[in-house]
């Protein structure tokens, strides 16, 4: 079996949207006892992060954090072009990380007991994102 | 020989840890001459961060200036029941690395002359972490 | 083949360097139908970024904004021996990074649409830095 695969990621605006489900999933059809997942977004106004998936209050204060750190209509921006949201988007995206890698384990990821897997839509978008997953042994 | 490996990292507070040592003995006790080390921390609220070894106010700079960026008692905060240090540790770890992926040249991580590997705690916080250490060809 | 190779890139200065049609150019030398490129940056002061590189307007706000947020002079930083543009240099890479993994798909990586890869030079160097490339199947 190819061991890269494209995850079509349903997002309903800006935020953080977990996917640790469908990445579990994927991994678990391939069967590998032990090995490397590793995560791609192939796109640049949005990330992939990994955080607590327990209270859902740490989701809302980081989104709230890094949203005041990089806010719409700053006077520094000159790419305005694409709407208020595009810029704070990229650099959102700068400080954030575009791939993950998360080891294999008994055929399962690695995850620590409160890490969850986020897509993290830095536009005020709806729709889907594209994520590359590669699976190493 | 198994690709992946836990290591144990105990930690004395909060700040930076280098692991270099422990993780460039892993490696050469798999004994592969090329490949790539990728190193993985289990937890939302520490990092893996790879900088300079050379002169400690380096380590000592970063740990203030990433408190100043993000500090405890932040009145934006609402995920507050788990201590004051615990919103910031999520929030700079969000900032920094969860994974770390380094070449394996000549049965040796490529690590530039002046990097190191370090664990980044942010929480006060004593104990040990767990990274999670895949090597792959 | 070797499945690690080093690129001397050369800087002209502070900012972004695209360096998307040598990586480019070595996977497809490779010949690797489908696998991970992996690219390590073995300096403290510069990192890897994968932005837009459609329009230039991205990377100048991107530099520029992250030149306010971690500006030289900064009465804080005691690690000052090595210049104005060291410290700030050492903090830029940390909440940037050292490493990206990017998938092939198809022999050629599995970039979105808009993205290039870039070298972020933090310093007000001109000269090579050593990028380290590993394709993984």
């Amino acid at each position: 079996m190819s061991p890269v695969m494209s995850l079509e990621c349903r997002v309903s605006g800006k935020g953080l949207h977990e996917i640790t489900a469908s990445v579990s999933a994927a991994v678990a059809r391939l069967g590998i006892a032990e090995g490397l997942c590793t995560l791609y977004i192939a796109h640049t106004s949005a990330s992939l992060l990994i955080q607590e998936n327990a209270d859902p209050s740490v989701q809302r204060d980081l989104e709230r954090w890094l949203d005041r750190l990089v806010p719409e209509g700053d006077a520094l921006y000159t790419h305005t072009s694409e709407g208020p949201d595009d810029m704070p988007a990229h650099i959102k995206a700068a400080l954030t990380a575009t791939s993950q890698a998360i080891p294999i384990v008994g055929g399962r990821l690695a995850l620590g007991t409160w890490q969850g897997i986020y897509l993290w839509e830095h536009r005020r978008h709806r729709g889907t994102r594209r994520v590359v997953l590669h699976v190493g042994g």
